[in-house]
């Protein structure tokens, strides 16, 4: 199967190359950039070049840009660029191959709250409908039939496969509080004062909180429809010096006290068979346990009524990138896991 | 003055030195060590030697013990020791010296609270009415005539001074959740598995969630005390890799909505005329601001009835070594922030 | 095929957990921990339980003590234990299996070396003779006939492998001059002060200067041996805030000038078919490059006769356990890379 | 006195800010940007407002361009500027003011050799011959005199420290081979991919090897002053993942073995009244002895006739900023160690 990486020299791009480079099922990747196209993957990302160039033998090793990768016909694109600008740049490719956007252009439906996160309307209106929430243990049959799909953001995915099944079968009062901590690489890689090394090391620090983060009415649309309620979403985010990781801790109230038991059962019925969602009765996650997997791994601690879960992803990979090519493995019929990692790099 | 560091060779007793060897009040540092009495300060500590070692020339610039220190009678002793052992420890200058005590022995009065958070009862329930809590813009006045002062934990510093003067003049309904993140350093000079770097860099997770912390009693039982009521306080922690700062995120809410400029003026008049506490209305504050300091940089965002607070410290100055002087400052009439930096390191 | 990993607490012990539980030849894995036998492997590695507990089904997913193993006839077995310690726990596998040892205790075959450098006389001399110096990329041939595998250390790993080709083609005159920087995890997982998180990060520096580390007489051997004459080596390490990697920088004279087309050639010729090694004649490599991957990504600069080679490889991967790996690999008829990455990690 | 910082808003005019604002001889600063003039302190460096506001009150704390701070006449002006840009900024300040540059523009007399280096003719021919090299601890009585002092690069200061009394003293035979770890705040506070937090953390790798990098004829220059010969210098500087931080190992061959006990008389000779050089002859400094402060620790290891030299400093301090102060400090009559700090923070 051949894969085409659009915006190859992000870092999502950059994962994604690592991934494909080792998956059973893709014989051939185009590396896209309107930047770069003609250099070589040597010179643009070192680290991968030995491991994918037999896998660029069409393009000589070379970056492309979009207009050659479409000549080229893919069998599934990965557009790993910027949000407003994902949905205009994958034009050529919504008919005859099956798009996995990373970006945000396609994850909200409603157009209100599109404009009120992104600043502008929805590039692509038409195709909204369309576009499946690639949230891949909730959504896995939709996916399975879809040639839009639209990977979740890191911070939604944290958050939402533990708070998920929660609501969903027990519904839950008053407030949700969700404080997140996310490594550097979530910003992308821009060269900006705010990414470098010396501003972010020995620093830490919350932003955009409360409800004035991209990512919570992404998380809340998710939490209204499975509650079926306007849900009171208080989501902070902070900035930790970790190159990749992702920590969530969320506080919630139920309408009665639940048990160790009924919880380790409810993610049972939800999670049982999936390869890449674990979690812990007894122990909180910590970020590294998921450092370079798949791996979504949760835990809980409960007093009276009130819940407190805590949940880690690697943001670069269930986050943005392994989910992805999760996505294009359920969609094409690949094992789940092919191609992806499930134990956490020391 | 003549100072004595009991522990001088764990993490704030290291920072004591430092900032006793520039301190203008003090000639003479006695550096307490029952375990490596009679090593170098130049073998000990290579960072500081140079800097310290004409202030030890009462002991030839060696580590002596404690009954060895008793003897020389210092002025104000700093007791950098464990929990549970620290008030032992002090026994030979509870008369002739004024104690600044950085353990929690005396940080607790009531007996239940204590044995809940330490397992077992105060060493010396003799002193604890006579010991202060050394939170020095909120204790000024008692902090001058005492002498056993005992200075207060990092988490519950960084918790507090945002808060108990919301608390203290608007009340708060329902729960107060607090989300702190910490420096390592946090965790003291020991030799554990937990503390490795290898462990801790490029990982991140919460510990001791809800109400199972140490510090969330000593958290509590101050808002208890201005609030007039049984808060219901959520404190989890989480470990960052940081070498030292801290951050605290708090969500309450208010009984009224209040606005940016009351909260302004409100922080105007507790900590207007303190070196060291700030504010910002228009941005949030990061670790970094205060690293190395023993500033308290704070900031808030504000929806509806629901305010979130945002405070950030160096654990191991403002959260311990350095807090610690600023009380001897108060106790002996120095210059408040003689010895300490205001400006947060690069 | 059967696989035992002696010491598989250890930092070694756990990347060889994660490499062999991916491993496309290996059935079944026997974790052996003399001190933690009987414990689950989801206690005692959190980030690799899911990924390992379907490979260690014979032990239901715990630790066995070596009487055990040894019972459960390995067919391979590798040795992740301290110098000194590791030939005799491998006792009871010497006949049985093939030993694949990653301590120092087989690797130097020169008593009076091996003595000066470890304090003691090698544990099983009547083995050294037997035992191959698992360099896999210069010893292959030997490989594929040990049973008793030696495994190098990282630093002659790294230094060895730009420096061997061009010391036996051209050989040298003077001084070799290696300044080697190591992440901290080659020290292993002790919880000692010097390996603290605190003390480690925003720190770096040298130790074991010139001819006193323990792997310099195990790079001199291998040198001495190819070069034919008694090379005056200054090998000095240095400590630097990775959790993994190594650089080397290695500055030697060589008898006449060569080119960066020649040493191309060089290279070429000796590791033209590696999966593993690489070069750039215009980069030089950084320790990013092969993160987490078995590879070895090298560079130079060429001034008059002076020859300054550069090396990176991830000192528990190429450096250790990978290098294991990839000497079973070799040994048992596997593809070279089979079950290693190439690829170096964003 | 009153001070201005040219460049106020890099790394090295931040440490400035924050010298000056402690330091006891001045009264008054300008922050001097072209580009962000006009902004209040509160907003450019959030760390320090506290500290400098009441420093700053000339211009109401905020930042101005030249041309006003050219009006205000300074009695000192730091340049903390690029390289190839500084003397031409400079230019109001020449004959009004004590400058000192903290840029290469004036660090090397001889024409040919800076073009070399930096690719094009000093801009001040004239000025050369009148500027100092302030390395303070080898030049003071003729800082005392000067009224442009060209503040050493960080490379040189390391490495020139243990180097210069040696080569004077006892000459050299052969190579000097010079390895230097760097800082990342080294390149400056440039918004470039390879000052990236990902980029940086957990990486390492040589740059400008031999003879190539800026600072080589820097070094070089100092060397065959004293040593009265061409001196065959080879410096490779290597990127590490630190904030702030640099330490040098230099490998030299003398005439004539040396003692310890001679090396540590010839230290004593140069610098035994100086608060800031400090050596061990038992012990290798770590970067982290100096960090945050204006020392420079050193030690070393005989083998033979061949010496090998460590030294550390923190680069934005004794490497740059702080030997700037120094050099007002030698300049203007203050003690030597007026504002600056001896010990290294933890």
């Amino acid at each position: 199967m051949k894969a085409a990486i659009l915006g190859a020299t992000g870092y999502t791009g950059m994962i994604l190359l690592r991934l494909l480079s080792a998956h059973p099922g893709i014989s051939e990747i185009f590396a896209v950039s309107s930047s770069r196209a003609g250099k070589s993957i040597r010179e643009i990302d070192p680290g991968v070049y030995t491991a994918v160039e037999a896998n660029m033998s069409a393009t000589g090793g070379r970056l492309i840009d979009v207009k050659k990768a479409a000549e080229l016909k893919p069998d599934v694109v990965f557009a790993a660029l910027p949000h407003l600008e994902s949905a205009k740049i994958c034009e050529p490719f919504f008919k005859s191959s099956v798009v996995i956007d990373l970006s945000a252009d396609f994850r909200i439906k409603d157009h209100g709250i599109f404009e009120k996160a992104y600043g502008c309307l929805p590039e692509r209106p038409d195709l909204l409908d369309k576009a499946v929430y690639g949230l891949c243990e909730i959504y896995g049959s939709e996916i399975r039939k879809a040639d839009l799909i639209s990977n979740p953001g890191c911070y939604p995915t944290a958050s939402l496969l533990p708070l998920l099944p929660v609501i969903r079968e027990y519904g839950n009062e008053g407030k949700i509080i969700i404080n997140a901590l996310s490594g550097i690489s979530g910003a992308g890689k821009k060269a900006a004062f705010n990414n470098l090394f010396v501003e972010r090391t020995e620093n830490c620090g919350a932003y955009a909180p409360g409800k004035s983060h991209r990512h919570q009415p992404e998380i809340k649309k998710e939490l209204d429809a499975v509650g079926g309620t306007d849900i009171d979403l208080f989501f902070t985010p902070h900035l930790v010096p970790l190159k990749r990781g992702m920590e969530v801790t969320t506080l919630l109230d139920l309408k009665a006290p639940i048990t160790d038991c009924e919880l380790d059962g409810l993610y049972s019925k939800y999670y049982g068979d999936s390869p890449f969602v674990s979690w812990d009765a007894d122990r909180l996650p910590q970020s590294r346990d998921v450092w370079g997997s798949n791996s979504c791994r949760m835990g809980w601690k409960i007093e009276g009524k009130t819940l407190m879960l805590f949940s880690v992803i690697d943001n670069l990979v269930k986050g943005a990138s392994g989910q992805a090519v999760q996505n294009m493995n359920i969609r094409f019929g690949f094992a789940e896991n092919a191609g992806l990692r499930i134990y956490g790099e020391l």
